[in-house]
């Protein structure tokens, strides 16, 4: 392992951070808020990202990362990311412990969207917009848009993209690493820039439409309302259905579609129509059980689809508190935060690509009992998919049932009661944001432990870095020489 | 598929149960019981049986059984014998719906043991007999006593035990698999003959002796007592604690280590070491979190070991009533529920070995993402894992958890509370017995809706044949020509 260089990279990666904390200081300015706290952090993390850079960089090895640098460097990227990241909340003084910052920036990053805040109206602008940020940020990978600015990384930067896009492995657009990430941010940014405008004229103010994009586009679901979306007209609910439904899609597709215009790659991706078919049935199946909550048509349709659009893109806004609906509801949505959006997009949880590989499999395997000596090959739209891709997608999900388990029985062993420490893992897991019982939309994870906090840090960071990533590091191959 | 045998071997099958039905007759004229519902109950089963038999019987495919045939006679098999084998409790008026004896008999041919009976005592002690022995055929395979039986099946027959025997794939004794099912057999009903002399020694009458010697050598778990275990002295507390502990293991050990007379076997088997391992771990965690429920000493260490090598080896007894401790302690039992006993053993659930592979594939995959040109073999000890096997593995577990997930979900749907709808499921799909909530070792099935009977009937059949002998026959292909 060179350390010399994982430090120098992630200094750089740090002075990213610090520069982007400078984002919010504008609305600072504007609403007449203390400059100092974003400052003071921003000046910190970026003297700290030099000083890293400067001491650690080596010429001579210059753009030479390797496996084992790319998964440190992802994984103590994002570690790092939430411990400097909380500084704006700690130095303004709008959270004072610090498992509550971590907790609510790793939320952030992660795009999980919970939130250790009670009363979200009362906070500061400017660090309620470094909040939102922190989900855009998270949403594509963050480590990612240092591949796009960087073009010297080796093949490393192919690791790195493996190791923080979610999915069941990315297709690459262009043959270079750096140019997919490249597409990839740009696609990004111009979905927001079209979705701030869109909710702009539906009515929101420009720092909400902001903030609401960010939260959006990145599948995160931190608000800048106690009600969340709920408070907002049912036009912008529309509209941000529309975007969360989107950002949960493969980011390939839109380069696609863009490139040879025409939207023939959606229909012929087997992913996409299977979480399209998702969507429809979950909606069509909440809709039924809450029918007798919600006046029937568009009312009960809109919020029926949003909570289910919101859920499997593990996005996690709440529309209404879904925590008041009969128990077969609330399950329909448990069950989507299991599923969530398609591969290469920015949400998180199993992913519909990898479900898919599960069932297919499972299909042949019968045919395999019935014809012991048959060949059976698993087909993914056009590409045939590897028994090492069938054990790796297979593998993913072992884990993360397991780790699932494990870390529901450590909150358990807490005094966290059954209800509340199971759905807290599937939707910290998923990368979701609220979940059931005490956590449910209409209340927060302020009341957990501090131990409960730092654990569920960790869970985010696994859900987010897709288990292996994260792992890896804690294997015993991974530090022998 | 060739109905007209099936029908035949179906028919030969349901003569083996109804001849069963014949052996509680002693206990019913020593305890001076109605002997009309065995008898009645019998002739129907046998006589159905024999015209079946005769009617498809053709001569000229004798033995050519093939995959489909050997699927269609497992799965129906088992259908079939809970059907016949609820006639004894209908006739006698024990248990009055249909739902219930059902579910009673799958229940006890599965070696679940889950019970709708409130007061096990005031019923017949013949009918009791029929009870514990459903547990004991079903334990090693009712249909492979069958193979064992009739050694001119064809390819069939090495199916039919690899659809019944439960495990990761049980290494054959002798080439011949008749011969392997006899052996099987032999090795179970000494072990059995010497479990029933020394609890019969350790001061249980004959009856009670014989009935817990079924329901312990088959895993099963229903008693003869209200109180379960927990109404004999300690002695048989332990007695039974070891030979759970047996029923657990690999049979194919105890043959090795008859003929080879050594019992190196034992200690050169991971799964062995790994089960053990896992059962005093075990202990010791829950002996810590119940420490304050039993003196320190003797009781604490028996009660712990006790409840931990019932659940682990899905049994399903209880000594004392595990539904009042400490979350964590519970908790602790629910996860052993998913491990199980070891392959080749009489328990249900995933099964050690699974889980071994599982774990070891795990760490494979990490050492890939650091060496990504390297090759892992996975080693189960002596033998290497093939891709196959291990996709297979890998396949069994994510359907074990979809069924699961899936079945708690339309419980749940069914009016029942989480706690119990998910422990019930997962108590029933690793053939376990007791769960959680209104189910747990103090209450029983009872009070479930008969649609929730039927449900988890299904969930314990797709667990006692672990999962792909059942969902095969719902394949298309199956019937495909």
């Amino acid at each position: 392992m060179n350390y010399r260089l994982v430090i120098s990279y992630l200094g750089k990666f740090l002075v990213i951070i610090g520069i982007c904390m400078l984002l919010p200081i504008p609305w600072a300015i504007y609403y007449r808020e203390n400059l100092l706290p974003l400052l003071f952090a921003s000046l910190i993390t970026v003297a700290l990202g030099l000083l890293m850079d400067h001491c650690f960089n080596q010429q001579e090895d210059k753009g030479l990362i390797r496996y084992r640098e790319a998964f440190a460097l992802v994984t103590l990227g994002w570690i790092l990311a939430s411990a400097f990241g909380s500084l704006p909340y700690l130095f303004s003084g709008t959270i004072d412990s610090l498992a509550n910052a971590y907790y609510e920036t790793m939320s952030g990053f992660t795009t999980t969207g919970a939130s250790i805040l009670t009363n979200v109206e009362v906070i500061p602008k400017s660090i309620l917009f470094w909040r939102s940020l922190t989900h855009w940020l998270g949403g594509m990978g963050i480590i990612v848009l240092l591949v796009a600015l960087l073009s010297q990384l080796g093949v490393g930067a192919n690791q790195i993209f493996r190791a923080e896009v979610p999915g069941t492995g990315v297709e690459k657009i262009t043959p270079r690493v750096a140019e997919t990430a490249r597409i990839l941010w740009l696609t990004y940014v111009i979905m927001s820039l079209i979705l701030a405008v869109l909710l702009w004229l539906a009515g929101m103010n420009l720092f909400d439409s902001l903030c609401h994009t960010f939260a959006t586009m990145a599948t995160g679901g931190f608000s800048t309302r106690n009600l969340s979306v709920g408070y907002y007209n049912p036009t912008i609910q529309w509209i941000i259905t529309v975007f969360m439904f989107l950002a949960g899609a493969n980011f390939a597709l839109y380069f696609q579609a863009l490139r040879g215009r025409t939207l023939r790659g959606f229909w012929k991706d087997p992913e996409f129509k299977l979480y399209a078919a998702i969507v429809l049935i979950a909606t069509l199946m909440v809709a039924f059980t809450i029918r007798d909550l919600y006046p029937f048509g568009e009312p009960l349709i809109r919020t029926s689809l949003f909570q289910v659009v919101s859920i499997i893109t593990t996005t996690g806004y709440a529309s209404v508190d879904f925590g008041v609906w009969a128990p077969t509801g609330q399950l329909i949505l448990l069950l989507l935060m299991f599923i969530g959006g398609c591969s290469g997009s920015t949400s998180g949880s199993v992913k519909v690509g990898r479900l898919r590989i599960i069932l297919k499999q499972a299909a042949n395997e019968l045919k395999r009992l019935i014809h012991p000596g048959g060949v059976f090959t698993l087909r993914f739209g056009d590409r045939t998919i590897t028994d090492e891709v069938c054990i790796n997608v297979l593998q993913f999900f072992s884990l993360y049932i397991l780790i699932f388990t494990g870390a529901s029985v450590l909150l358990t062993s807490m005094g966290i009661d059954y209800l509340t420490a199971f759905t807290a893992v599937a939707s910290n897991l998923g990368n979701v944001g609220p979940g059931l019982g005490t956590i449910g939309p209409a209340g927060n994870y302020s009341a957990l432990p501090d131990a409960a906090k730092w654990l569920l840090s960790l869970v985010m960071l696994l859900g987010r870095l897709e288990i292996f990533t994260v792992l890896v590091l804690i294997s015993p191959a991974f530090w022998r020489r």
